[in-house]
């Protein structure tokens, strides 16, 4: 019998997991530029955490992986990163604040899969716990927004919008539920206007407000919001923007945005890459912490989707990156010259340089191909020829030119490599 | 409410984290040299592939964490990342072979906690699949010591040992199950000779079989050994010393070791720093992947236990790590200064310094408490008059030295930061 992996999941293999080292290398440098420090929590968690009411809302509770361990515990897989950052600050009310950390990590839901829509994926977040001005959104902004230039995004786009302006107008207009909206608007991208419309309908919601809430949230500029509500959220719209001019090109106010987890109390923001694919998002939750049994502590932060940044940026071509780690392939022409060959491979790897031999005793055309298969770069062909003249080819797989170095100048081969 | 880490479990806080990823950084950059490339698998899999009989046993099966997914698919958190990868190279016979891979991920057993002993585990594994011939032991054993040494362990012991040598035995003093007698000499570290021998007894191997055991598992050395028995095990155990002269002083043949897992099939190996520690092992497993209905594939492999490596590491005191990956903190004298401080901040970020202001409005003194709590080395202290010289104070928090550094030349920073 052969296995498969469970549906809505699946293996990375190695030339697509280079992809993802590169870029959470990328992540992780930029994230401790800002002042983030790494952070980690376990992959289950108490369900009564989980599911408690406060947090993800009754939409992701349906979609937690819930088990019992052998001891009746009743526990489920994190459904993102945020809750349990929460649990932990709310058991440690002594924490210097801020507290900046960050989180790569895998999250599981059981949700339709889909194209670029799996059942556990890769989350890389930062937040800010402990701040409540929006210097703290801006930090975690620019740093997200640094991470999406470096990776080569010219048209990346941040929306943002707030809670609290939504909550202001539907308030406004006589709706009394703004969670009912939030809920309704959240499905506009998948299901169109007309299904919002009828959800609200199915909540009681008037014609005419209806008709207001549709008409709100096409809007996307500050001054346009302005004329219909001023509040608090305009104004802390207005403060992301000042402190994030450098990304004016990326930022765009959006009142369709509220984003699907219920925690949000105030700024909300989703990251779009190449044709409306969201590869992250996030927002302010200061409620939750205290809900979860914590002192009254604002937070706010992002959460990045490196499984739909891995395939965007691979559908876009936009990766350079070799199909394997290895550099150079040390070849043995006999069996004779194998223990040559293995000190050469030593001699190398002393030098920082990935190499490798063969293991099964293979023929040099065999050794070749197996070069090729792997995507191995360069191959050293060593022979007794080469053994006693002490140079040897280097062979580049690619345009098939051959570089002859000594053997007792390995740091030639490395030179080569790394020019390639 | 509050709420705790799932018995067995555990958050890593930054100050540990760091160490961490120092620790991944190094085992990465030596798999990769050693030519593997790395690797992913979901972190939970069929429960039939998890509880396979020719998978990790027994015992092993009565820890998994088993559950069912909402479409009642019955499902298992993996125990360790040699099975997943077993499944994954039977669903891809075509694969290049040797595959040489890497992982790192957690795996979660369901076994008593204690002290260095968790529900949820991090393991860092290289398998060589497809070659059968010693060099691949080699391969794996040389990177797992380079890793050890690269890390600053002298005296860091890999035990050798092969259950075909056992295996041998056993069957030479006429004892039939030599899976029982693995079983009973996994006993020996934990529970001691006298346990072993009973559970021996319990399994109606004779009193004289049952010394001669206790004896031959006390031998540790290849000479000892072939005055017993002379088989294919002795001579792959002699072709992995001889492969490996450059470690010698850190492998010791030890005929007591068998390792849990039932599917080792000769060569196994288990490494331990400091006072007995494990930290790691593995061996070869030749049978499994054909066993979960791939073609018959040699193969064999090493991993590392992180969360011991980083525990024993830190007990031995071996790190001389960061407790913040933030270097310099710019405190604003006052509220006026602030969009200067965040134009200086953003300045060192671009530098490639990581850099960090107060998001609080606090003052200057508390703002150095935080940056003492956060253990950020440096602090450079703006206020009107800094930025009328041009010239401000980066005060080193350990010694308290300070030094005058121009707003115009951020670049120095950079270099004292270093320096430090």
């Amino acid at each position: 019998m052969k296995f498969q992996t469970p549906r809505g999941t699946r293996d990375i293999e190695p030339n697509e997991m280079i992809r993802y080292e590169y870029v959470l290398d990328v992540v992780r440098r930029v994230f401790e530029k800002y002042g983030f420090d790494p952070f980690d929590t376990p992959a289950f968690e108490d369900w009564r955490l989980l599911s408690a009411k406060q947090g993800g809302g009754a939409a992701i509770k349906e979609e937690i992986y819930y088990f019992r361990d052998k001891s009746d515990r009743e526990l489920g897989l994190r459904f993102d990163l945020t809750v349990p950052l929460c649990r932990f600050v709310a058991a440690n009310p002594d924490l210097p604040k801020p507290f900046r950390r960050y989180q790569i990590g895998k999250v599981w839901r059981y949700d339709k899969p889909g194209a670029l829509r799996w059942r556990e994926f890769l989350q890389a977040d930062i937040d800010i716990v402990g701040a409540g001005g929006m210097e703290a959104e801006a930090e975690c902004l620019a740093a997200v927004c640094e991470i999406f230039s470096a990776l080569g995004f010219q048209d990346f786009k941040v929306r943002i919008n707030s809670r609290k302006i939504i909550e202001d107008f539907v308030k406004s207009i006589g709706v009394k539920n703004a969670t009912d909206v939030f809920r309704a608007v959240d499905k506009l991208e998948k299901a169109g206007e007309k299904a919002v419309a009828e959800e609200l309908k199915a909540k009681n919601v008037q014609k005419a407000a209806i008709e207001s809430i549709l008409g709100f949230i096409k809007l996307q500029s500050l001054d346009d919001v302005r004329k219909r509500v001023s509040s608090e959220g305009t104004a802390e719209l207005e403060k992301i923007l000042s402190l994030l001019q450098g990304w004016k090109k990326n930022l765009q106010v959006d009142m369709s945005l509220v984003r699907g987890l219920e925690y949000y109390t105030g700024p909300v923001f989703e990251i779009s890459a190449g044709e409306n694919a969201s590869v992250g998002g996030g927002g302010r939750y200061d409620d939750l912490i205290a809900a979860l049994g914590g002192k009254n502590t604002p937070a706010t932060g992002i959460s990045i989707g490196v499984d739909r940044l891995v395939a965007v940026m691979s559908e876009k071509k936009m990766f350079t990156l070799p199909k394997t780690a290895a550099k150079v392939f040390v070849v043995a022409v006999s069996d004779k010259v194998m223990e040559n060959v293995i000190g050469i491979v030593n001699s190398l790897r002393k030098l920082d340089i990935p190499a490798e031999f063969d293991l099964m005793a293979r023929s040099l055309s065999k050794q070749l191909a197996y070069v090729n298969s792997r995507g191995i770069p360069f191959a050293l062909v060593i022979g007794e020829k080469e053994l006693a003249s002490g140079k040897a080819k280097l062979r580049d797989m690619g345009s098939g030119r051959e570089e002859e170095v000594w053997l007792d100048r390995l740091e030639d081969v490395g030179e080569i490599v790394k020019q390639a």
